[in-house]
């Protein structure tokens, strides 16, 4: 089976833990699964009023997310909550009524902050928009990264092997996810 | 007392109803109370790489946030939670870490929907941040307005007393709320 | 296909309303599906203490959803959240460590007020339980009912046929969700 | 200036962490200020058919919470939320309708897990609730205390310097709050 996974980034910074941490997802996921990162930082900020003649980026960013299998969300949490970018993307997908390129798509949500609470918030304020814009979201296993500037190695990569091994859980739990909402 | 208030308007349409509402509430407020939009469409999105040399709307904004006595947060909904234009603009206010614009203002929400939900998820995942941003919120009267596009008369001026008695109680009490936390 | 689904009544109130709900959902089930309140009044306030022997409610509680196919939670708000009593059945049926009853029961919100606001604050909060109870939860249609107490008839029965049909389709749904998720 | 803290503590387990952080919390508490635990295991499930005549327990209960100038909400986290038996208690006292015992009580949250989350689903799911009940409650410092059970030696005293100094900011901050919002 073959699992197109579009991947959203809740941080623009050029060296974003979230990115990194994409990354080092990659190599972790299920046999058939791949992951895009769909990149968010182009979109305009959503206006109802462009929405009749959308904005190039956002036609790209709608089919890019038409054409997967299914969204990853990984973010970092500002403020308590999801960071506006990422927010921005989701208003963006949502839209025009109707047409929301959302919709049906299994979904699951990462999220991590550099201190113990582990973006707990942005995590459960994402899941609140995911269930209006009708996406099943994986329950179990949640993922919540603490301490996550910690987690790499000067290369990058995952430094200690029981983060791999949940995270490998994770992605493994999340493409039986996908298989059983696909149909 | 002279208070001045900055509003925040989530939407970013010409003729957004929040918008209409946010005039409608001008002449509302009580004595010595001025509201003033502060605009955030012009806002890049957030991004870490850029705190060290701020883009010139964001020092704008920041400056006019910390000019004021109050912040009045006046918002639609998308996808059950706060619109991703307000979300980053809250979020470029927050930093750099240690000179938030926001920190110690007083707050209130106001949220509002065409249907009959009121904007209740944008209201309460707005107040989840305005915890960590250590902004005093006002519980009551809690505004939810409801069936927003039928409160207008044809010239956008509230059509009924009800509703025009109802949001001078919430500006009446954001105004003892203001005077009570300004020291 | 028969399907066994649990209710969870968040009100204890003798004519609840939300209980006259439950009962008009019945015969809007789709076919094979029967629905069967589990009580939780009599059940003690959870204490850690009594896991290791289990108060007989409990353990009958327990029994009731291990023994169900899936779990409709129907619920009043109070005070923009999950009623405590209801909270408390959850917990229960959480308890001990390794033995949750709840463990991967898809699951479906109703919530209702009097009001507008349709009860949002309670469905949400819920829903945030149970993601970390692993129980996939039915997103779309979501299931506000905003001015509960008008919508019966003096018999009980549901005045509107769009009530009806809006509670058939969230019923049918269901069905289909719990097919889904029932291997 | 002498101010009675009423004290709810979210667990009924007889050696509940929690309470521990409560008993440890009483000596750091500033001059004047005296924390008293309302016990709430003896309280029934809320149910709206008794409202009209109150049982014993609910009468002390709704005196106790009227008598103190402020009240501390100490609190585990249960599936992401706040542990049903002190949501049945705010249920109680927010009841009958007008008589509310917590309208205009000024309120802070402290939440603790035995990991990393540190009870933020709880923390913020109860903070909705007090909005609506009417209870200005402390944004910073917010108190989410993890990994609470390494925080205690064998005396049950605080084994840390850095937690009862944490613990100490936070409730001269509560002084000052409730000093704010005493008239």
């Amino acid at each position: 089976m073959t699992l197109n996974v579009a991947v959203l980034i809740g941080s623009l910074r050029k060296d974003s833990v979230t990115r990194k941490l994409v990354h080092a997802l990659a190599p972790l996921a299920p046999k058939g699964m791949t992951l895009k990162v769909v990149e968010i930082g182009d979109l305009p900020h959503f206006n109802a009023d462009l929405e009749g003649d959308m904005p190039a980026p956002v036609k790209a960013f709608k089919k890019a997310i038409e054409g997967a299998d299914a969204v990853l969300f990984a973010t970092p949490e500002y403020n308590r909550s999801v960071p506006g970018v990422l927010k921005n993307a989701i208003d963006w997908g949502s839209r025009p009524y109707g047409k929301s390129s959302w919709n049906g798509k299994p979904a699951a949500v990462i999220s991590q902050s550099m201190g113990a609470l582990s973006g707990f918030g942005a995590n459960h304020h994402l899941r609140q928009s995911l269930v209006f814009l009708n996406m099943p979201t994986m329950a179990q296993p949640e993922a919540y990264i603490a301490n996550s500037t910690t987690l790499f190695d000067d290369k990058g990569n995952l430094a200690k092997p029981e983060t791999k091994d949940f995270l490998s859980q994770v992605m493994a739990a999340f493409g039986q996810w996908i298989a059983t909402h696909k149909a």
